[in-house]
């Protein structure tokens, strides 16, 4: 933790992490930090993805502009969740049209021990001296979060090799190959653990784990390739509160409801209802409205917005996307979602 | 119906439809008309995929492969869920990388309304014979299933011209568009139920409905633009059972299990006890390996089928996978899950 941090100034997410009293819903989106503002959009025009990621000046500045520009209770360090990869060893390129590829991805058990098993936290410099500035440049205005991919998703990457609708190739190979699988999400879990403890260590007041595709797997596969490490990430995960995102797989909230964490992201197919029964009354939700909702006019947004917040409640609450804002919504719509909470009395 | 029709030597399916009891449930593969079998991919290399759906000596050929070379309970009659929007005037091509791409997207309420209305049946002409050619070669062996995609999963590609993880444009018009988006659903609707009637007359034992993208909505959206059009569907078709396959939306199962359809299909995602505690006990299940098993090894197939089997028990009960068949199956791989269904001792 920095010493001389700044007394922070609006404090309603840790409060509503920690289950204490709020006047109304802290407010924050996936994927926040760029993609749909058009400061970013100009960045991107000179650098490339990952050297946006990986020069801290530039990611600091991305990761405070939707706190200035579009008002959030919280910001999220501009990031990736390939970066634990990227500095395991694994050759990753974003391409453009098609997203991630991996171009030596996993075929077995010897590619998992080739992979860099030590100094792995000394490739991702980049991200902790990014959150150092980042506090620095938030002055307390508001927490900041750090955030990893969770151990099933980043193998869903790296034995696929590409993104996929189904993830096929990455599941047949976790059947096929258990021994393999298991010790790559081993691998995938020691770091991320080291990697989200020295987050904290250098700003990170919350942590989220983002796990996408959970929801790909059945609930058997989900208990066997996800959950143990979800749990042990969690576990051993120290000074702040975690998140857990386990996109869309419903039927493991009340499972995960129990790993210890502070909050269960839900996806936009949750009932806020069900989600709340299922999930038990000990633990803050985060979510979750469609992102397509946010392409419609202001007007819509509003609505769905107020309906959201009156199914969700203001206490043990976050306000959130159920899944990431996509590229093309105007700001104006993603103030509106914002401000409409902001507003909201509960 | 064929009035000089053969006797039906297996009806597993019709009675585990009619919830009579059966000595084992049937299985059948959703996509199993094609795509894993090399005397398909055989038959891909001289024709395109319109020429095989719209030429129904093909049609009848491809239909009743997996009938012969892998043994299933039931034929699926091969075809495309875009053909009823081909028969009202979208102009649809088939990308063999990216899919099916629409040329003419629906844009406003003006679009809707130049669709054709009259004559759409007969359009669909091939489809029929298909279906009589097939009742004659199949001989009574097994049952026919015709099928047909929902209004819903047909407007996503019909207003987002081309498949898509998230269908957000799709979303969103229906959400800036409502009045243009029900028009366009109720006029998918009308023709559905006509053309699964027909095919019914035609020789269809068993109709199923795929909502590939009901997983898509969140249940509130499930509930204005997906379940008011699939059961007006199950209640307009007549003379066959329906099965209603509505993808991913886990949620719905209760409410779907009350339209009158005879089964409910289920994605891998769900587990099979929480499935029947959703559904009742007075409607059959069917479902759900995740296909992604297939591509194991066949002992890998055998244990995994028989733990679904045992979830599920034998009566009210179809064995199928979650989704559709992956290309890259190995036959004896589809072999060894219906073999494994036929050898079970409930």
């Amino acid at each position: 933790m920095q010493k001389e941090a700044a007394p922070l100034q609006n404090d309603l997410l840790l409060r509503a992490l920690r289950g204490e009293p709020v006047e109304r819903p802290p407010v924050w989106m996936m994927r926040q930090a760029g993609r749909y503002l058009p400061d970013f959009r100009a960045l991107r025009a000179d650098y490339s993805f990952w050297q946006r990621c990986q020069t801290p000046e530039l990611a600091t500045e991305i990761t405070v502009m939707p706190v200035d520009q579009v008002g959030v209770d919280a910001a999220i360090i501009f990031s990736d969740i390939l970066v634990v990869p990227l500095a395991m060893g694994f050759e990753i390129s974003l391409e453009p049209s098609e997203g991630p590829r991996v171009h030596n991805p996993v075929q077995g058990l010897a590619d998992v021990q080739a992979l860099r098993n030590e100094g792995v936290l000394d490739e991702l410099g980049y991200v902790f001296r990014a959150l150092e500035m980042t506090r620095t440049a938030l002055a307390g205005r508001v927490p900041l979060i750090g955030f990893a991919g969770a151990p099933w998703t980043l193998l869903c990457y790296c034995v696929e090799g590409h993104g996929s609708k189904d993830f096929a190739k990455a599941k047949a190979f976790c059947f096929q190959h258990p021994q393999a699988a298991h010790a790559l999400l081993e691998a995938f879990t020691r770091h991320t653990i080291a990697y989200l403890n020295a987050q904290i260590e250098a700003g990170a007041q919350v942590v989220q784990v983002f796990d996408s595709w959970a929801g790909l797997l059945g609930p058997q596969d989900f208990a066997t390739f996800a959950l143990p490490y979800l749990e042990a990430i969690v576990q051993g995960v120290k000074g702040a509160p975690v998140i857990l995102f386990a996109r869309g797989a419903s039927y493991a909230l009340p499972r995960l409801a129990q790993t210890g964490a502070a909050a269960l992201a839900l996806n936009w197919t949750d009932d806020p209802a069900q989600a709340r029964e299922a999930a038990g009354k000990g633990i803050t939700l985060q979510g979750n409205l469609d992102p397509a909702i946010l392409l419609a006019d202001p007007a819509y947004i509003h609505t769905r917005t107020l309906q959201m917040l009156e199914a969700f409640g203001a206490q043990r609450y976050i306000a959130n996307l159920g899944h990431g804002i996509l590229p093309n919504v105007p700001p104006d719509n993603a103030r509106m979602f914002v401000e409409t909470v902001k507003n909201w009395k509960p």
